[in-house]
This record gives structure tokens, sequence and C-alpha cells, in this order.
């Protein structure tokens, strides 16, 4: 539980719906409700049983206050929470209370419901990813010639271009969601197999009621129970990490992109957007710093996972109960870190003058290395370097122009003319691959060129 | 924010209250009244202003959701506080509006009130520690005597008592308490730099300012403002870190003593306490699972914050924001992990029945040291331990007493009678210096012996 | 860096050869020699350059003390190493030295160093994992039927089997494999960008030389570089985070079996292994010391990668750096880890009378369960619940059989037999899906049976 | 164990030594022979046991190789270190040989000269701490009145100080030489308890022997021993993770000045340092990454750390052994830290006209809050800041001066003079506390006005 305060920033109202106590007690009667229904169907459950419970589903008849007390007491939610839902089945159906939650532990139902919350949580996140993804594929087009200075060290080095940056956004926004779907496959999968995983209490019957349990919530039936295996839980987890963190490589670039002395891009800015309570000129990138923010959080949350999987025998002590609040925190954290970035690609403002300008500072320093590869084709690679080296040292200490030295330096004509050394210095006309590499990411550049 | 559901096992009520929405927002008014105050001792506010802002300092005035709503666009809780709040003070006294919050800065407001926070999380957690401790004292105190096997590796070595396991536990507390002290000594401390540290709004009188707003706070007046220097709050969190992770030790060093087959102490047992939803008979150790929760939580937290502490400039990018949620997450671990181990250390039930019991078996190898010892003595170390060992294999693999043979072992019985033998293998006999280590940290122990 | 002294404990000879710094600097210089044949084939480079070049690709030139010093300087590996294999090559060949590194950056050789060193390291991996799977599987056929204790909160419950345990541990292990796979799938690329990930050093060559480089090293090509961008090693880092997480459970489980008073596994012993130096009887669980080390150390390895995601622009400043020492320590973990438990799984010892003797004890309040479910058939499950619970708890307080209280209940007698009770309470006869399961995993079970 | 390739980036030769193998076998055998001395007094050991170990101090007796291999085996490195002590003793005096080690355990040796490690390991830090805090205060002192821009959320504000700056980092350091202090304090103490911290093997005489021991090592002696309550060096890595995260502050404060846009601050240029394999004309801030690297890095350490707190009853299983190379580790990584930040410290080049001209850049902009506080004295403070806002948009989007518009605004000029407003907008004149806070923290200020 958290300040309430600041929640605005760290999750979304969808995510938060989908983690809520309401939404999760749903989920457990779901589980129930399904598994009455699987024991009906293998006559270990009276004909109606299931009817009887259909009409609990949403979880409404459940008495929040007491259920959490009872909680603190029993040390798991599903315990009260079995106890009340049993009651409610018995004012409707008298036989139909015997059979509620037979077979099943605690860990199943609650186990199943968030299995139920992860399969929808990652629909929000990959629908996010979805909207996304085109706001970028059409920045990185759009931007496919915008030449701006690569940065290496937090120093300027030759040009890129805005599209190839966003580019290899693109790529790694891909390649997590893959990752998400992967561990989204292992991790959708029913949890049933009551006390120590054998389902002993159901005897012969107890693989057929598991078979049609999985069917009725459409989950995929695992080989056995995974009550202290939880690689499937930490898998989509670390995954959202890692989306997060290129969130937050993004996040960050578009940050130092936005500084004073930059401002080559910024995040939209709206009305009390961003403000500063004392500098009334200010606009700060708000969007950026929930991203970063989320970046900063999210590697403790997935540690805390790690950490946690060394469960004890069929049930764990303590690191299970690690995961309740963990797990869901990084899904609030990733879809508010997304939706911050939707924001941000759809409302990114760019200024092309002040990238050529930033270019153009230091005197062309950022085109040495253009120079430095046409010199060491004719004199080699270190000569080159060394010439060129002391050229920019030139440059800076004197405050003159690169272009101006080399064209002064004899070693450097005896090579190149001084339209040659013009050229080599422009940056537009230094961008290798970049635009091979951005069409193979988004396609409909070539054309658009 | 976080699943409610499972707040009452990573919370208490008290730590609840502390760290809300609204005790946060009353810390900030007070803190602007403060200023008020003292922004009108110094002349730069109207006389009465602070008069007109003292009605306010409960918050109550806040519409929660409209200034969650702005948070959300501003990045920050105090930009929407300071309009709510210059509203109301309006409303009261329009010229005392014109100085609300003169000089500060959202951080100032945000840190201060996060600093009174602290100062009142930390006596709670301290009153608990103060609780916790002479419990432990009292039962290590009442089982000084008593006797059960020492366990390294998990393996059962020679005696110890329960007391001394206890004393180590108790001092291990006390050394927390110094590292809570120093570190509260260290962080309680006035935030106060305007926007960027330098209370240049306030002209010649910032530092004047900044005293009494100190004073009136009962803050002490740090030497400059530490807007992106955050070590002080990363101490007072991994102080606490420190000590959930020695209640984490105590809570598996209990859980393990539960375990079925050793059986030497127990949690309280109480109604509805520990069940299980299928094993009727079984009572889980309930309290124990929440501490080892806290204490696999924990670390990840303080990670969180040691990895925000990269702040940029005068004020940070995303990585202070990190650090909203994750601080007050570590006091509310520590308070339901003090909560628990009180209640562990309140009603602890002991069996020295089973702890002499699992000394004994295993055919008395516990006390193999002994022997190995005083044969030593006579025969040097080396090949006393080859003695023992051999006959220690002997014992387990003809599953006999280890005195038994040892006293069939002539090159044994030539330095050591039968009488000594069974004098040494008496685990009563060898505590060394036991007594002596829990008087040290509890007292009062000799002269009950 | 670390006290080599423990590094036998926390890698194996094999990993260490493959994250040697030798093995570092012998595939950076197969980069250079692919890249030069890559450039030549372009026209890039005269022809000769990469012969002269593959002489060298062991590195056994390079003179390591000046490039360690060096590289403290310029603050990466590549540049001094670059130095000196141009002069090494300058030797052989004057002209083919103008052309070695050409259009490359530092980052490039030491990312796809690190590429082929992963994808070495990852074979490796997984034949441990292949070595360790049969060896699981063979002892999970073999336990199938080996009756014990079901554990949950480290209290003993209804029985389960070694093997269902143990097929639970296999199942994991495919899990593990499968993500291995597709991420060594995504991992194992080509970086070749140059200084800002353009290769405009190249002009319009560049993409055919990167294609070429990777045809010739065996890689992928990617469709970008990406510098900055690295979740594919964060995701290898991760899978192998949670392969230590499961063989941390493993290794858990076996030394909470092999405690004292459990007595039900046993690590190999061997001549002077978990030898303790003060009680010559002990055997202490070595490996599984061992492997829960690698498993509490792994969580904070991935932290840091997580963190160091946020890498800025083409490339970071110091985030990219700290995944140095941090990638290679992952694999020296995991294969130490795997090594200890395929030692485990070869040389473990059962001891089924032992299992059997714990679950009789506490007068056979293990079996209360099946007892409990038997009743709610025919008197619902809350009042069976509470009539067994009753029993138990008279069983415990009066240390009796709980079968004896149960005959003696005439409740209970109403509806089940003295012959039903006592085969309900018969651990042999309550193992429910336990063997379907375990034949799902392993086949090969039935037949056996 | 890592790379060795890399370790000169992430730590320093005489950090190294302090934690080689070497150096650890000869604090345990000082261990051993400090005690051997203790034994004699208490005639426990012959006499002359102690004289015939002494001159085996420096553990260069020892079989390295056969030591490692063993280790392997039994688990730590302790166990064959005494087997090889023992023998050499024998060699010298054959009665000595019977005492050695005699009522101690493996960690007593291992811990306590991880404590003798830690002391001199914390004298070198203090060291360096005290060898950098005069270097920053020189530059605090020399740039007190070097006006640069303020910089909250990475945007520029109103001015600050480069000797405001410094003072920050100053005052973090001293605070962290406090807190090192303490955790050196609290964890320089002997660990002495044999098998299971009783001391039992020494009889009557264990807490003679353990007092003695510890003068003779010029040690605290602790209450009793803390095999299993790590807090003591957990707090010291604490410590050190939090001073290194201060460093890392300091660091990316300084790349981020060094950033080619803003060329405010530069670390010192040396030859072959920061260059780059392509671009010639570079100078990277090398040292910066080194301790951003660092500060990466820590935090997963001191998270091992924390979760290895949970060590089981007398002497736990696999999280003592995962402090072995991490402990070391931070240890190596802060002394690595603070020797860059002396290089930066030490060379660090400051450009005062970047500073002046990145404040003026914005049309004068980040004056904007001089002038809302003057007008907000007059008009209130919304309404002022309203005002300054409207104008600040307008500067921006016409791309004119701020004091321009304002002196062209009606309602600014009816309270402000041109000259006032001029006055208002130098940034010189703008500076509140900073020169006092400066003082406060280095002295010697005012007087060198």
């Amino acid at each position: 539980m958290t300040t309430a305060s600041t929640s605005p920033f760290f999750s979304t109202p969808e995510m938060d719906r989908i983690f809520s106590l309401q939404s999760q007690l749903s989920r457990m009667t779901r589980f129930e409700w399904a598994l009455t229904w699987a024991l009906e169907s293998a006559g270990l459950a009276g004909a109606g049983a299931a009817a009887a419970m259909e009409p609990l589903v949403d979880a409404d008849f459940i008495d929040v206050p007491s259920l959490l007390d009872e909680a603190r007491q029993s040390g798991n939610l599903a315990i009260p929470f079995v106890r009340q839902l049993t009651a409610k089945v018995r004012e409707q159906n008298e036989a139909a209370a015997a059979s509620v939650h037979l077979g099943a532990t605690s860990q199943d139902a609650l186990d199943t419901a968030l299995v139920l919350q992860t399969r929808e949580a990652l629909a929000l996140i990959l629908s996010r990813v979805e909207e996304l993804e085109p706001l970028l594929v059409e920045q990185a087009r759009m931007h496919a010639g915008t030449v701006m200075a690569g940065r290496t060290w937090l120093q300027n080095g030759p040009p890129t271009t805005l599209g190839l940056k966003i580019a290899g956004w693109i790529a790694a926004l891909r390649r997590h969601r893959q990752r998400l779907g992967a561990a989204g496959e292992r991790a959708v999968v029913l949890q049933f197999g009551g006390a120590v995983g054998t389902l002993a209490a159901l005897g012969e019957k107890g693989a057929e009621v598991s078979t049609s349990l999985a069917g009725k919530l459409d989950l995929r039936e695992p080989d056995l129970p995974w009550h202290t295996h939880r690689d499937n839980l930490v898998e989509v987890a670390a995954a959202l990490g890692m989306l997060i963190g290129s969130l937050g490589k993004m996040a960050r670039d578009v940050a130092l992109l936005m500084q004073s002395e930059v401002g080559e891009v910024s995040e939209a800015a709206g009305e009390g957007r961003g403000g500063s309570s004392t500098m009334p000129h200010k606009s700060n990138p708000v969007a950026c710093a929930a991203i970063v923010a989320a970046a900063t959080r999210a590697p403790g949350l997935v540690v805390t996972l790690l950490s946690a999987m060394v469960q004890e025998h069929e049930r764990g002590l303590g690191n299970w109960q690690a995961e309740w609040e963990t797990y869901p925190e990084i899904f609030r954290l990733a879809d508010a870190a997304l939706k911050q970035m939707i924001g941000i690609a759809r409302g990114m403002r760019v200024f092309p003058e002040r990238m050529a300008a930033n270019l153009e500072a230091n005197g062309g320093l950022a085109m040495a290395e253009a120079v430095s590869v046409a010199l060491a084709a004719r004199i080699g690679r270190e000569r080159a370097h060394e010439l060129v080296r002391t050229a920019s040292k030139r440059a800076l200490s004197e405050n003159r122009r690169l272009g101006e030295i080399l064209i002064a330096t004899p070693e450097v004509r005896a090579h190149l003319s001084e339209a040659e050394i013009d050229g080599l210095l422009d940056p537009r006309l230094y961008r290798g691959g970049a635009h091979r590499f951005i069409e193979r990411v988004v396609g409909g550049v070539d054309a658009a060129r």
C-alpha cells in the first residue's frame, strides 16, 4: 500500500482496475465456480451446484472489511473468502455448500486468479505497445532525414538521424512484444493441486477435474501444479522490467535532448503541464520523469521476485507472500510508463534547426571522423587519426573551424582538395547506412525519400 | 499502490496513518504555515499572514480528487496543493495570499513534510523496538538454561541454549536501535532552498527565514539544502532494511524450530490463526511468514533508493520521484514485521523436552565435539578428531549410541574413563560461555541460576 | 575481481575459460579479422589484409600488462587492443595496417566478442542442463512411489512422493531450457555500427560489409546496431537468474530434507566433503550451500543489468561499463550451481524409512485431510473440517494417534467404519494424481509401477 | 571472479592487495597465532606454542592450489587452511600442533580475518576521503562566485554558483565519513564462538581466552558471537554503497556539465586519456564513466548482502557464503570511485564564460523567477507568476529577450523601472544565500570575497 497521492504518476486507472481487490475476489469466485462446475461434471458435486454459484461471480457479496480482518489472522485472503462464499452458497443451495472449494487449496484460488489477472493485464500492456509502435514508426519515417549529432559518452560525435534513433527504440519495443508474448504463453496456465499438489482429496478423479476446470476457464493445463515453481510469473515480471528499462532509455534520450542548451526535442506542452511552482517560464519533462522513475523502481521489484523463487517444498514460507504486492506493481509501472511514452510519441516537438546548429558548434568537430576516414584510405588509419586529432585540438584552442584548419594543413591538402574537405564536413552527407537501417525497421522510408 | 487485500499483512494502521495522503498534506500545510510565520517575522509577509493560515493546518480544506488530477499533469503534488492553499488563504485574508509559499519550491514542502513524517515514523518504530526488547529479554532469561541443539548449515551440532539464541537476537536489535537513532538524528532536518537551492527569491533574508522556519518546526537546520543529496533518507531506509533483515533471521529461526519434525518452539496459536483451508490440524507460522515476506521485499526497496541517489544537478529527473512510494513502503514493512515479532515474542511456546529429544537423536552424535576436545588435550587435535569421526560413523551406520562405541574403543578408553565419557556426552554440561554471554546481554541471569 | 579463494565455489573452470581475458581478446581479434575479410571483399581493404591477420586470432601477441595499463586511461580495452593489433599487423603487412578496425568502434569489437562468448557460454549451460535432466528423470521414476510428507509453510501436510517433487523440478528446468534457447536466439547477433551506429565511415558500403561480417562470424545480423539497447543481454541474464532461482529452490528442498531431525534425503558424502573443522561427525550440505549462495547472489546481478538499461543516446556513460563484470558473473554462478546440482542428482541418498516415520509422527495427523474429505462427502465440508480439527487437537494434546480418536468419535463412526478410517489414514493410498503428474513429465512410470 | 581485463576500472591496486587471497590467509594466520597465544596464557596450549606459530603469520607457507582444491570439497577455505597450518606447526613444534585452532570454528577464523581486512580497507577509504575533501574545498572556495545556471529536471532555472554545487558534494562526503566511522566502530570486532557460539570446547575458560584474543588483535570484544547476525557488515557495505551513490551524483553532474552543448566543466584531459577509437577530437569523461558504473553496480551488491541477512540458527546455509565475493567488491568499487573522483577534483577545468553564456541563452529566461518575486511583493504571487509566464512565452516564441518584453509590458512597468528590471535580470546579483551556505560548509569564503 502506498500514499495514494503518487499513484496517478505510477499507475493507470485501467491497470488499477485489473489489480483491484474487487477484481481479485471476482476472479477467485470464477475459479471456485468453474471448479464446482468441473466437480459436478465428475459427479463430485450435486447437480445444480455450479448454477447456485454462478450469480456470485462478481464477488459483490463479499464483506470486505471482515474479510481483510480475518485475512490478517489466517495469513491469506482465500481462507475467509471461502468461508464467506460457502455461507452465501448455502443460502442458495444447502447441498451445494458441501462441494465449495473441494479438492483445492488457498493458493489454487489465489494463483489462478492471479493468472487470470495476468492475462488481462498483459492484453492491456500489449494494446498499449500496439498503440505506441505506429506513433513511433510515423516519427521515425518523418525524421529519417533529420540529421542530428550522434552522442556517445554524453559527447557529440558524428551525425546520426532522429529517425535512426527512433528506429532503435522501435526495434527494442518489438523484441519486448515477442518476450511478453512468450512469457504470457507460458504463464497463463491453471493452478490446481490441492494441499500438497497431489489433488489427493479428489481421489482418482483429480486429473479429470483439473482438465475440465482448465477448459472452463480457458486456461492451459500444466503438467503438474507449480505452487513453489514461480519461474513463469518471474519471467512475466522480468519481461515487463526489461520493457520499462527500454522505455527509460527512450525517456532519458528525450529528456537529454530537451535540456535548455540542447533544445532539439521537447515533450508536448499543455496547459498546467510540467509547470514549476517557482519558475514561471519552465516546462518540465514530466512524462520523461515519470518513465525514468518507473525505470528506477522496476529493477527493485524484479529482484524481489527473483529472490523469492527459493520457495520451500510444496508451498513456501514468506517468499510466496513477498510476491503479492510486488508482482502487480510492475504491471502498474509498465502501464503508466507506456501511457506516458505514448503521450511523448504523439506530441513530441522536434527542432531540426537546433540539431543543425548543435552539429555545427565546436567548429564542426563532430565531422572530424569523416575526414579521418577519408584520409585513412590514403595514408593509413593511424596517421590520419593523428593529423585530424591535431587539427581538432587546434580548432578548439584557437576557436576556429575545423575545415579552416584542415584546409591550411599541407599534409591534408596533399590528399584532399578544399571542395572535398567541405563535402566531408557536411553532416547531411555523412549518414552511412542510417537510411537503410531505418528502412529495415519501419519500411516506407526509401519511397518517401 | 497495491492490492488493498494484502495490506494488513504488510503494514499497520498506525504506520498507514503516518504515511497517508491526509497526513502528508497536513504536514505540507504545517511547512507552509511555519514558512509564512518566518516570513512574517522577517517582514516579508504581512502581519497576520501566519494567523490566517493556522486554522488550515489539518489540510481538511483540500479537494483531493482535483488535487490528484492536477498532480498527474504537473508532475508533483505540491503545485496544485499550493494553488488550493493560496485560494483558501485568500478567502480569509487577501493580503496573506501574496506570501504563500514565498521563496520555497515544491520539493521544499514535499521533503520537509517527509522529514516530519520520518520523525513520527521512526518514533513509532522505536516504540515497537522498545516493546519487543523486554519481551525477548524475559524469554532469554527464562531460557538461559534451556538446552537445545546448536545448528550449523542446517545440521545439528553441539548444544546451545535457547537463551543464547535469543540473546543474539537482542544484541542485534540494540545495534539497530543505535543505527536508527543516528540515522534519524541526521535525517530529521529542514529542507528549504527555493528553486535551485539558493533561496535567491528571499534576497538577503533567506538564511534568517530558514533559521526561524526550522525553529518553528523544531527541526535542525542543515548547512545547505539537500534536494539532490538523498543520503540521509537512504540511511534511514537502509537501517530499516537491516532491522527487517534481522527480524527475518529471527522469524526463520522460529519457523525452522516449528517444523513438524523439530517441534521445539511454536508461534502462539489463536482462534482462526494460521489455519489451513484444507488441513484441519495444521497451525501455520503466520507471523513468521509475514516477517520473512517483509525480509524478502525490503532489499528490493533499499536497492531502489540507492539507485536513485544519482540525482542530477539542483533537482533530479525521475530519480527523486522513484523515492515517493518506495521510502514509506520500507517503514510499513518494518512496522508490520516488528508487530508480528512482538506477537511471537509474547506468545512463543517452548518445548524443552523436544529439544532434549532432538539432542539425543542420532545416538548422541551432537556431543561428539565434546569428546573430541577432551581427547585432543591428551593426543592432539588431529588424532582426536580422527578417532571420534570414526566412532561417529560407526554409530551412524550401526545405529548405536556414540557413547557405547567410544567406551568400546581402546584408544579412547586409554585416556577417558566410562564416567568421563558419560559426563562429556551430557549436553547440559557442555555449554561453555553460553551463560556468561547471555548475562552480558540481558543481565539478571546469574542471580536466577 | 574477487578473492580468488572463493572462485572454486562460484564458478567452473570451463566457464572461467570462456570469460577469461585471453578468451575475450581472442574473440575481439576474430571480430577484427572477420571485419578485415569483409572489408577486403568490399574493396575497402587491400588484398591479403585478412590473411595477414589470420595468424593472430589467438591473441597471443597481446602484451597484457601494458594493455590493462592503457585501458585504465582510455576507459576501455578496445582502444589499446586495436593499437597493439595494428602494430602487429603492420609488422606482417604494412598496407593491411591501414584497414584494421576500419568503420568499427570499440564497442563493436567488445560487444561482438561478448556475443561470441555468450554463444559458447549458453552452449555450456545447456549441456549441463542436458546432463542434469536425465539424472533427475531417473530419480523421479525411481521414486515415483516413494511416499513422503508434503510440506507447506514448513509444516507437514498430507503425503506426496519424492518422484512428484522431483518432477516439479524437472518441469521447471525444461521451461528454463526453452527460455535460454529463445534468449540465445535473440542475443547471439552481430554488433557493428561504428562511432554512432550509422557505419558512416564505410560510406555506401556499410550494409554490405555488415552482412558479410556477420556471415563470417556465423552470427545473425540485426536490423540495426544496438549499442544502447541492451535488452537481449539482460534477457539472457534474467533467464540465467531464473534458472539459478529454480536450482536454489531444489537445493533448499534438499537441505531441508537433510536436516538432522528430518533425514529423508542426503547429498552424496565423499572423503573430505562437507566435513566440519570442529564437529567430526558432521557432513554438511556443501553442494546445497553453494547453490543457495548462487541463488542469493544472482538477483543482485540481474538488478544491476536492469538498472543499467537506461543508456544514453548512441552510447552510454557508465551504465554500459556496469555490465562488464556483472554479466559474466551470472554465467559463472549458473554454471557452478548446475554443476553442484548434477552432483546432488547423481549421488543423492534417499531414506524411505525416515519418510515413512516422519509421516507417522504426530499420531498420523498428516492424514487428517483424507478423513476430512471423506466425511465432507457425507456431512459437508465445514462440519467435516470441524470434526477432524477437534480430533486433531485432542490427538496432539493427549498425545494419542488420530485414528484412535476418530474411531472413538461417534459422529465420525456414524459415517465411517473402523476399517475405512484405517484405510483413509494410510498415506500410501492417499496420493491422488501424483502418479499421473509424474508420468506426464517423465513418462515410463506407469509401466514401472 | 571476473574478467581481469576490467579490474583496473573497478578497483585499485591498494584495495586489491587488502582483499587478496594472500592477505586473507595472512590475517587468518594472525587470528590463529593470537588464539594460540591466548590459549597459552590460559594454560590451554603448551609453552612456546604461540612462538612456534609466529614466523608463519605471512602465510607464505600455504600451498595455494591444493588449498583451493580442498576448499571446493569442504565448502570453505578454513578447513584446508587449518590442516596446512597444523602440519607446518608440527614441523616446528610437535606439541604446539595439538592446540592449533582449539576452540575455534572455521567461521571464527574467516570472519575475524574479514574484520581485520575491513579495518584496513576502511582506513584506506577514509584516507581517500581525506584526500578528496580538501581538493573539493579548494574548488568550492575558488568558485564561490562562479555563477552558473541552476538546473532542475534537466532544465535551466535561476542561477547558482559552482561553489554551492561543490559545497553540496562536500557536505554529503562529510556525512559519509561520519557513517563510515560509526559503521567501522561497530563492525571491527572479534568473532570467536566455536562450533555453535558457546565456546564450549574451552570449558570454563572460553571468556578468558576470548578477551585476551581480542586484546592481542587489538579488536573490540562483542557481548557474544555474531556468526549469523551480519548487520555490522551490512552496515559497512550500505555506508559504502551510499558513498558511491553520492560520488555517482557528483560524476553525473560533471558529465552533464561536460556535454558538448554545455561545456561548463571538464575532466582533466591527459595523453591517451578518454580518447575515442574512431573520433579523433573527442575527449571522453572516463573518470565520470567509471564512477557512474560503480554507482550502477553498488546497489546490486548491497541488495545481496541485505538478502543474505536471513541466516539460519547458529550458522547459515548458503547466505553466509553469498557474502564472500560480494562484500569485498563494494570496497573495490568505492575505492576506485574515490580515486577517480580525486582525479576529477584535482584536474577539473572550469569555463566561466560558457556558464555565463548558457545563463544568457534563451533570452535570459533563467532570470524570470527574480522578476516574478519582485513583482509578487507588489501584486501578489499568482498575478506576478502569470505576468512573467506570459512574458516568458512571448520571449520564447518571438525569440526576443525577456527583459525587452518585460520593459514593454505596462503592468510590469507600473511597478518596476527599466533599471530595476535590468538589475533583476543580472544573474550575478541573484544568488540569495549561496555565499552564506558555502561559507558554512567550507569557511574562508567571506574573507576571500
